[in-house]
């Protein structure tokens, strides 16, 4: 099983993923908050790359059952429901609704991987379910970190280092790229106190300043949820537990 | 003094680099055999970013003078007279005379960092004299990595890791972006033994499928060289012992 990592995807080509295996890691936040929104009986996500696709999607669905998430640096775009807290994505708000996900790195991330054959939504919060269905599908992979724009996010490089060393423990014959190989190193340097770490990196700190600490406690839940969000026909769902991809 | 890493160029806009400190670092090998060029009294080097440009600069010089260099996916491009190995770049070959460099990144990594303020060429071979020439400069810098397009490149991270590193035991006050840590530690993981780290990264390993081990041992060699390769007017030329801007 080959292992690859993309420190960001801006610079990747949309076609490069077709047929592929991807998964994308954006820890603060949309990634976490995917997790959770489904955690929490979402019916869908729906990541869009622009504010205005996001208003043009929710225009033509049913009021009442869709809404509006996200933020642009931070915040949440005003006129949303919404912000990009995975926090704010109660049960009872969001349990059995469609929710169109903008978000400044995240949601154009999973837009850009859109033509893997399988992809798949990590953050801390599900890794354990990720590399376990990865195991058992059992074929090369493709991690895209979300980044900050075109700029290394150590969050998800950690993150998908850690991804890397539970598939390690459980499949053996893998073969890891020189950014595999450097995340999986980043993961033992910086990813045994996971809060710690995200209170130091360039975003954790921006998220703290804007009043986001409680984000971070919760972003750094390992194996909070056995939730895999999983993107076919451009929406997001929760595979069920037998694994089958979602109808 | 706030240092960042950009762990490939491709993505980095040329206008991004205006008025700013800049060092790029391609250890397998362009930087390296850069070095090795000015070591051995090249009088300079003109980084280019298309074949057909250094086929056209090389036109309007005198003959005799001026020689081609470079390769295209490790091999030496059809009519140069040098390829990309710094073993090649021999005294009684180069002395006095002017190359016209292109290589598959390194090059371009230059050509794309032009609009720097201050643009330093760093390897292995002359960490120490560029960590000097920085800390006396005592300016914000950014290191480019040259990568393999848009891939990450270990050889070049850690690199950058030890000229981090290098800077830290000489000069207090140091403020470092998630990718300048994440470089430091991946040179502290992997800087230990930096030949055997070449052999185990992608560009290590196709490099001596192609015959090109000693150029590999060459590269590893820490602290080689005083030389300081500094970029102005688009020619690469040693700067002087007193570390003035070349005339």
């Amino acid at each position: 099983m080959k292992i690859n990592v993309l420190f960001t995807y801006v610079s990747a080509d949309d076609l490069s993923f077709t047929g592929r295996t991807s998964v994308v890691i954006d820890v603060l936040r949309a990634s976490s908050t995917i997790v959770n929104a489904l955690q929490n009986d979402a019916k869908e996500i729906i990541p869009v790359s622009t504010v205005e696709f996001a208003v043009k999607v929710s225009g033509g669905m049913f009021s009442g059952q869709t809404l509006l998430g996200g933020e642009r640096n931070t915040k949440k775009v005003e006129g949303f429901a919404l912000g990009n807290s995975p926090l704010e994505y109660l049960q009872e708000l969001i349990a059995g609704k469609t929710i169109i996900l903008y978000t400044t790195n995240g949601s154009k991330a999973i837009v850009k991987a859109k033509f893997s054959q399988t992809l798949l939504i990590c953050s801390f919060l599900n890794i354990s379910a990720i590399a376990n269905y990865l195991v058992e599908l059992n074929e090369d992979f493709e991690i895209v970190c979300s980044g900050k724009g075109s700029v290394f996010s150590m969050e998800d490089t950690v993150c998908a280092g850690k991804l890397i060393s539970e598939i390690m423990k459980i499949h053996d014959d893998i073969e890891l790229s020189d950014s595999a190989r450097a995340s999986l190193a980043l993961n033992k340097n910086f990813g045994k106190n996971i809060l710690k770490m995200l209170k130091e990196t360039e975003h954790g700190k921006l998220l703290i300043e804007n009043g986001f600490e409680e984000d971070l406690k919760f972003c750094s839940k390992l194996n909070y949820s056995n939730v895999v969000p999983y993107f076919s026909g451009n929406v997001i769902k929760a595979l069920q537990v037998n694994k089958s991809i979602p109808v």
